[in-house]
């Protein structure tokens, strides 16, 4: 029993705070991409428990959430374990046809299966896709002999919103095929921001292992609490935003130019900051808005 | 901005605790009878303006809030405006042809009015019903030559479900009428007890101007957290629970008895109360369950 | 058994003339505007129940009555019985917040109840409501340092609309407010032709103490069978027209112009006027045509 | 302009007279058996047209009139002009195949088209039906040797449900097949009440071309004004019900036993004796209950 | 047992074929019209029997068929048996009142209720339907002195469409009605055209004693495989069509212009040429299209 | 263009036999265990492609097929590719965490992807599922220190209800996981078993790549046509059924003791076997009936 409790005053501030948030998101899609590095060091499945629940919340309280992921650490792991060794150009992993078979395996058979059988301890609320799935993510070879490396053409959303419709987390895969039926290899970044988009999602989430953007990318006192999609694309012009973040601020930007309301890049490590960020006053992170 | 804000733990922790509750009430009828005297002594405006917060929030979040009220005050200052000496039986009011015209036009002319435009500040949320309305509450004369004194015997609930399906919020003055249109002046705990059955509802809640029931009615500190319906009735066998508590009580027993879940004796005066009784694990007041 | 019943081609005649005027108007929405004037002198409650009786035979053959009303009368009685002496400025009383509470009481508390009451022992057909319920009536202070008085700035009529779905039939108090919850004291034949312009009713119908609009005032032989909204401005503004037939033919001209088919002022002292203008080809009192 | 409109309160008598009936029928079905002796000798034309009114307008208010039909007169008139004898048997005609023939199209290609001709002068509000359609009228051959005239042994009514269902008329030639789809003449009154029965109406109506059912057959002054089922057994067996007036009171008793509410034989050639019988205090001919 | 089922490669192969074709028609509309002289001579039961056995399949695979037929050879048969001897002009038959009373009753009660009793040994699914129910056919007298000839003027499909949406098939007979209820004789099949057109039907199929439009009348080898609406329109000028291929090629061309997707001549003849032409690669007779 | 086509009459036979059943198994739900040795050695890429057309083409004609499959060759391949051997226990394999993460990678990430692919490239059909979506099979440990394998012990086929509502085609990959969110690895033929029986489906049918049952195992000319289900369990405790068949007859009786109405042991090397066995007289391979 917490000190809280025993100030009900608090408490009722607290939750004359909340409920209107509750109010105004309730029936919202909300995009939320989950990285593997929002996973605190130690603990993975304390954490993807801890998440899970966060998820589950806030389907209770009648947000659609829509969970997409991707699942690099996990690749590399697998193809050490059966000796594959990849060739990189321009920093970017060749991706051969048996390559292709091990992110596929470890994206939707193990991740994603994984998330799915975190939300379904709370009950049968989650089911996981991939973009084969009906179709839901088509994609294109991306040029410069990458092989199965693919980039995001079009989304069909359908299934995703038959889903929602029924009151089912789907969690995405981010494996995409042609109209060939040919699967390939996409950024998950990019497939989050595609997909908030084509659903017209109220908000999109990065949970990632950083505090949010940095005005500055060493000062870890700069990280901004709001910006602008025209910010974003100075940034990136400039050199400000680089590394990893470039495809998240770069999917919140493409998101907002879609129609979602607002992005955010939180810190996944900070315990429910989902949570808070979406129902208190107060804001973790950084939010993209138009 | 409060403290709070500053430690997101704490309310990341109070919303944990919350959102469950939001969930499993979402969609079931409250039964909230609002006393006059549950108001705290000075600014009755404010008092009221906080009462109606409370309740759209809790629509705001998918209960169905039904607010019943009596006005015994105010019942007493009209009276004496016009002149109009009450005699009393057993201490009761003797209720004459042009003492039920009083009662009659503060109810529904003027704290119900006053109910329903304190909430519909906040939208177009409520309507104002009275016992005649759609033949609500169905009345008979009391034993006892008390005059247009009467009790419920029957409640037809169509009305209310109605308009809860059109997700309007209902404030019922406790007035009723006979099958030839006679008006009665009726007890408001009682039909709070009544309707609260009629509608199969989840919760009744008394907003008093006591802290709950006391074990020993001279006792400040003999609150009782819960109690059961067999209890109440030896309580009120043997004096522990008296005077206006009484109808209270008996009311909590009926309904609990006619198929309310729990109905709740809660301190009006405590800002809030409804919200954190309903959303926290902290009750306060006192439970009646079966 | 009367003589009627003797000659069935006669029965058979009215019927042949009624029936089509039944499929005609079933589903349409009639605005009654019913005065306490109307009432002849003498048996108030066999007039009212007579109304009643004619209300609900329209509701029973797929029409949705409105009914509204007002109670100048009444209102003065209560004023008189509490002491309270009314300035008047041109013409009109002041309505102070003392005052205002009187009309709000009466209105709400007694008038409407006794209509509602009077409706439902056919059956829990009917509920009343106040300009405050819904928002319905949204007035504003009326200039000229008349207090309380107000006039209709808006008409919110979705809860009409709603009850009238359900086949219940909404009876209106004419008390309006403003965005603040502040009850106002306003007309209600202009409530009335506010009301029915709203919900784009087929008929609004004016029961009254007089014959229908006379060409001269003074001559009870020239009362008019059909007028057009243009005559009703020429007629105002030539001073035929006057007194408290003004706001009438006002009201009846505003709902025309607002999209309502044809407006009447009947003389509510023949007994169901309502069913003989409505069911047959023999039209009484007046008819307002575009 | 009938002398009737310049006494309003003579019409006001009959519409709160009639206005009750208009609820109480609003949604029931009416099986209707027009016979051709129902019209009055000389202009046949103008009475099928007075019958259409009729029915259309119990269409209009809310009535699911179904029209059952014979034509004994018209099949006889062209077996003559095709120089076809019959063969009695105990008073019945023989049918063999080519006298089904014309009784096929005489019934189903002429009388039934003449009535719904009638009746979608109004609109299109009929369509006709033969006892073949959707298997509507399931028959067997009557023992005796007589040929192709049959009994009905099931009715299925679904094809009339859904074509009230979409408020249109059905009128019913009284031709029915078997199960390998060989048509039988049979007794249109035998029909009627099996249909009624089935459909579970409120009241079958034989519009016929007598005052009623006499309790002395030679006295026209014994006009019953009811009659129970159970006098009904005793009249045919002891002979005081014979002739053409067997087979209708038959038909009575067995729909009012197959749960038909009210059967009635109402005098056809009084102008618009159905309107009178329905909506009006005052009953024309014998009505048959339980 | 046949042969093929020892091959069930070629039953696959077939399937394959077939089941694209099913998918494809499921919910459409197809109008067939079923000419007398479509029956091979000799056994016109059986032929009648193999048609309506098509329909129920076409029906069973979600395939909406209306039948529209005529039925001259019955007529002529009937009128020589009433000994009527017909005018002729310009090669048609004068219609007086006597011999449309004749047309109407072979077509509607003969010819129709046959082909509806011969579906429904399959079950309850065809219902009769004749141009005067619901107004289906509106026609106007054809110039020349012709008597009851008409042309049709309009087509209201509404009593179709709704058969059809609950699953019943409705088989037309050509008799059409003016506003007064005054019917016509028609040609059947202009009808089967004007209604393919109103229903927006995908296919107008007429089965016919021939096998297909020659192009040239006398070379029993010069059937077409396709045609289009322009070529007909030239062959018509220049005679190479004639007789009575000319209204059934109209009809065609003018259904295909109304919006009808294809339009077939067909040798009804062939046993099961419906089935083949709809659900194999290969057809037979002609198609007409845009 | 084949032979076929030149013989309308027998086309016109198969469409006459096929249609019937067509029609008997719209709307009805079949489950099809795709095994991968039904895949005849050599081309696996044309077998799937063929598979997927036939499961189309039931989807196309309104059936509604459920897809459940195994894997276990690609297991042993990828097994084997990282240097795991496994040890056996009476015969099974122990399947510890590291295998079971390849079983789950293999079965989900791969051949379930595999066919969702080959699928979707007649359009955006299906979707695949795992046990783990929506809890769709609960399971438990199975006795005996086999690691990870476990039994079915429920089903909840609400989620492919609910795809199956939406004409989606769900892939089922037999993976299992108890309330904890643990995987297991289960037989996939006890899995089709259990699913099919959970769906009340019409038919469970596996694709193997044997002829069928056979009376004697080791004579290839004794298959069965049909057997019940007592049979087989005499069969299987006889000894006359043995090997891989044994889960897959058991699977057959548990299905149909479900309320399977018939189950389906086919050879999926021969072409098209599920269309010719669904829609033709003959059928193909051993059915199990009750």
């Amino acid at each position: 029993m917490s000190q809280l409790r025993r100030d009900p005053s608090q408490a009722a501030e607290l939750l004359i705070e909340a409920l209107p948030y509750i109010r105004r998101f309730a029936g919202s899609i909300m995009v939320v991409k989950y990285g593997g590095n929002a996973l605190a060091g130690g603990d993975e499945a304390a954490a993807l428990a801890a998440f899970a629940q966060d998820i589950v919340l806030l389907q209770a309280v009648g947000i659609h959430p829509v969970v997409v992921h991707g699942g690099g650490p996990q690749i590399g792991e697998v193809l050490a374990k059966v000796g594959k060794v990849s060739e990189f150009k321009d920093g970017q992993r060749v991706t051969d046809a048996e390559t292709l078979d091990v992110v596929r395996m470890v994206l939707i058979g193990k991740v994603n299966s994984d998330i799915v059988a975190a939300l379904n301890v709370h009950g049968p609320v989650a089911v996981g896709l991939s973009g084969v799935d009906a179709n839901l993510i088509v994609a294109d070879v991306r040029a410069g002999d990458l092989g199965f490396v693919g980039d995001v053409i079009d989304v069909n959303p359908n299934i995703i919103e038959r889903l929602v419709a029924e009151d089912i987390i789907p969690v995405v895969a981010t494996v995409g095929s042609d109209v060939d039926g040919q699967a390939y290899n996409i950024n998950a970044d990019a497939v989050a921001g595609a997909i908030a988009a084509a659903l017209h999602a109220e908000k999109l989430i990065f949970l990632t292992d950083v505090q949010g953007l940095r005005a500055n990318p060493d000062d870890p006192n700069s990280v901004m609490a709001q910006v602008s999609v025209a910010m974003i694309d100075d940034m990136v012009a400039s050199g400000a935003a680089s590394g990893g973040m470039i495809p998240k601020v770069e999917a919140c930007a493409a998101a907002v130019r879609g129609g979602v309301t607002r992005a955010h890049i939180l810190d996944g490590r900070v315990a429910h900051a989902l949570l808070v960020e979406l129902f208190t006053d107060g804001g973790v992170g950084t939010m993209v808005l138009a």
